[in-house]
């Protein structure tokens, strides 16, 4: 085990989100991998680092690539925003592993938007949660709606990941209608863009209102569930402690 | 708002892994609020703060105390160990904050076990995930077990927090059972324990020997979905890719 490969969850954006396991991964990189929105905001804090962009739809080939350039001797740390393990390339990398086996993988974990956008929304996962891609180019359409309605039979928060994007503006409208089989129309929902970037961004709404919303794929939308209120000027999920004292 | 009250998810347990916002956060801080098997994490870095440590159990009193010293002039920093949003001290602060209205509120994001463990077991939630936990004492067992059968049904990666503790053995084996109803017997699970400190441990098991584990309170558990395998060593759930290209 001589080649190492870090996979690096840089979290939401800005550098004081990172850890100082990431950091200290990053330092030690001599070549960063990653999608070009992402690996841009680091070139400021990690200046004298080769930089492999790929752009997003070739994942296999980014990875080949990380493989390819350890294995020449290279410190490769290849970069998800978020953390690499949720929806990011950690599945991707350990899979390829197996025909690397010099390779040694280490896995620096990072902010998901689930626990970034929660933060700036107030407290809205402080009791069960699930956590669903819309996005259907890897997972089929039957088993993104399957999972809508059992977290919503579950009475479980729910943060969507991928809303939509410009090629399925729909996705967002047609997971609403489901969850407006199964719950009221004034639902305590929220959603932030762009967390700890230029740009950041955070809507209170109702999910009627969350069904016509206008989305980019840098959004996280979060679905109270029927403990979820607004109280204070944030979106909360009670946790319960006031009922046991 | 002159007071202040820092709500600071302190990661799993090494220095290491806090952001540096967080750190940036308890560096402000005069005093630090916490259970105390998280603070005594926390006083070798941070040796020149207040401590004040009341015991688990006592939660609305110790959210009581971070606004009676932040009124006094202190800046307040309330920890809880992995996320503050996640089964965490923010929601009750949120919600006690109208109470205290020149007081704010800013919260600083966390790794969570749910994140950190996937990490250690290699990349389990690269899909859609539940995340569960099984302690009654805030939320009904009739509730936990629908979202345990949810959860199932809809075919997530589900992860457990307080699998069970010193007077509620039974908790796991019963969240096991009902999983047997949905799920083959060697369904992948693997469960992390001290995550990031003094004898962090991880074990991939069946979920048939997942129902007998002896585990503590400071175990994270996760039920692999059906798409979950172990491969070159480590619990992944596939993403997909690979049926892309």
């Amino acid at each position: 085990m001589d080649d190492l490969i870090f996979v690096v969850g840089t979290g939401p954006g800005s550098i004081s989100a990172l850890t100082f396991d990431a950091k200290a991964a990053l330092d030690k990189a001599d070549t960063i991998v990653g999608y070009p929105v992402y690996t841009n905001l680091l070139k400021k804090d990690f200046p004298d680092k080769e930089y492999i962009e790929t752009p997003m739809g070739s994942e296999i080939e980014r990875c080949r690539l990380c493989f390819e350039e350890s294995s020449k001797g290279k410190k490769v740390a290849i970069v998800s925003s978020g953390d690499a393990g949720v929806y990011g390339m950690a599945s991707l990398i350990y899979e390829m592993s197996g025909d690397y086996p010099d390779t040694e993988i280490v896995t620096v974990p990072g902010l998901t938007a689930a626990i970034t956008g929660a933060a700036l929304l107030g407290a809205p996962l402080s009791n069960d949660f699930a956590v669903i891609s819309l996005s259907d180019i890897l997972t089929p359409k039957e088993k993104i709606e399957k999972r809508l309605r059992k977290a919503a039979e579950g009475d479980f928060t729910i943060v969507l990941y991928n809303p939509m994007s410009r090629k399925r503006r729909d996705n967002l409208r047609k997971a609403c209608d489901i969850f407006l089989e199964y719950m009221e129309e004034d639902r305590i929902c929220g959603w932030v863009e762009n967390i700890g970037r230029e740009g950041e961004r955070k809507v209170y709404l109702s999910l009627k209102e969350l069904r016509d919303a206008d989305l980019t794929m840098f959004t996280t939308v979060f679905i109270g569930s029927s403990e979820t209120v607004m109280k204070n000027g944030v979106m909360l999920t009670k946790r319960g402690y006031e009922k046991k004292e």
